[in-house]
């Protein structure tokens, strides 16, 4: 059966890179790209149309449980189903600028931001790990001469200012924070999919800093050679999407593969 | 000027104890003990009565903003500063149980975790830090001959499951999630407020299993020589608070001293 990719924030940046590729360089797999208002996501909508049959476009607030759970049932009930995830919906804090310093921090911020970015992914995983339970191992490295090792990813990006040990700067609470809770969830995950059988791999991802809207405020303080377009950072991340195995799961990499620090 | 104390979470279990520990030891300090319901916590008014006018008990529910700004408010018109922050409050889970596996994980129960355990600690800095700024150095270790190096020191009480390089068996998701993500609000703390004068320093630290209602449920799993009374893993964690300086800051550490990783 053709592979099943889903995006979880799919409208713009990242997530609606991925979704172009998974249809240039994956056919004939299926897409399920998932955002929180279809209506107006003309870009993914574009997509769709010149890919017939091949997307599912479905909506899912990320800080809604109910929607995630509807489009688990959804997904079931379409393609039985699902080979990876992508979870790349998230904010830098609801004003659209990380926190500079404590004065700048507010409960109502980082809890909205922690909603989105954490608890957003770790939901997609609870109702989704039956489908990728089921999915057929097409992404990932599987064994040559044996029989599959897992059954399906998921991926979580995460960002190298969410790591605690790599912390020089400070600032940005929120999304810093979201992102270290979300590294947590990655091993946890990581740790009980991988118990089983078949077994679910699950790692954090760092795409570089992006020519998006998320990092925008701040694209002119980055080098010119270091501010990545998307499709540049998604052609290095599938490269590590596709060495995964059981042995590199439970883990954070930066877009070149090597390994962040908690 | 008298050392003032400060226990967010006073009520009970190791807040309490760390309350106990300093109008004992650490005579003529003042103890601001905050809890949320405070004409239910009988054992705080008790020893608040055995030890007249050195404590104040304040009403902070964690999950309130509000609450934690009239409080700063308070003590600085009642002492200008505060010496010591103890952030002690935290649950494993609305339930009182941590999540087994992703099955039991829910949104409103991460989301009530994070906003307890992580947000509530994050906005006592917020409103203290001018207080702790204002404080007297009166915690921790001051080099001998120079002038003092720190105002105040910012302890939040994390947990060894909060470390995501520790983590080798999964579960309890919510807990695990809120105290990484509080540990990443250390290391943010440390960095800001180490970098003016006067300092505030900021460590997380690590109890020792404790015979307390948060770990209740599993005390029996426990061997006996593992499981600390609160007075215990208090003297323990005091001996490292008195040797804090700025170089440890922004660490977490064990009740016997060692690093945790993050
Ligand atoms: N950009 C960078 O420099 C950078 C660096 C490191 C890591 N990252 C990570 O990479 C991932 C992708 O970021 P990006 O640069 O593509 O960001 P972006 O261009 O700002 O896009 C954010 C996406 O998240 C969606 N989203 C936000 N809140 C949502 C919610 N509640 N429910 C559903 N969708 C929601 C947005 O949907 P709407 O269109 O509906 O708003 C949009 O599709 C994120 O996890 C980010 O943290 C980015
Ligand atoms: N117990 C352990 O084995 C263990 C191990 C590692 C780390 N720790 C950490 O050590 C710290 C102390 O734990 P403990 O064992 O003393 O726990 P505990 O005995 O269960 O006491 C929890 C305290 O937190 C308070 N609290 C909970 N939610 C609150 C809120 N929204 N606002 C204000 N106060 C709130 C409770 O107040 P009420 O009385 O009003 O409910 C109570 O005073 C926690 O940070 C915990 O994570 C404990």
């Amino acid at each position: 059966m053709a592979a099943v990719a889903l995006v979880q924030g799919a409208s713009r940046g990242l997530g609606l890179e991925f979704c172009k590729h998974f249809l240039t360089h994956k056919a004939p797999s299926a897409v399920v790209a998932t955002c929180r208002n279809p209506e107006s996501a003309m870009d993914l909508a574009a997509l769709a149309a010149q890919h017939p049959g091949r997307v599912t476009v479905l909506k899912v607030d990320a800080t809604r449980e109910d929607d995630i759970k509807g489009a688990a049932e959804v997904v079931n009930r379409s393609f039985g189903k699902v080979d990876l995830i992508i979870n790349s919906a998230a904010m830098l804090h609801p004003t659209g600028k990380g926190e500079t310093s404590l004065r700048d921090v507010s409960a109502e911020g980082i809890v909205s931001t922690l909603t989105t970015n954490t608890v957003g992914p770790l939901i997609m995983a609870k109702y989704f790990t039956p489908l990728l339970q089921k999915g057929s191992g097409s992404f990932g490295r599987q064994p040559l001469e044996k029989a599959k090792q897992h059954s399906g990813i998921i991926v979580n990006m995460t960002a190298r200012v969410g790591s605690i040990g790599d912390n020089a700067l400070g600032g940005w609470y929120s999304y810093r924070m979201s992102k270290a809770a979300l590294n947590m969830a990655t091993k946890n995950l990581a740790i009980e999919l991988g118990r089983g059988r078949p077994k679910v791999l699950c790692v954090s991802l760092h795409p570089g800093t992006l020519d998006t809207d998320l990092s925008r405020p701040y694209h002119r303080n980055v080098p010119k050679d270091k501010l990545f377009t998307t499709k540049h950072s998604v052609e290095h991340l599938m490269a590590i999407i596709d060495g995964l195995n059981i042995e590199k799961s439970g883990k954070a990499y930066a877009w070149d593969g090597s390994e962040l620090p908690w």
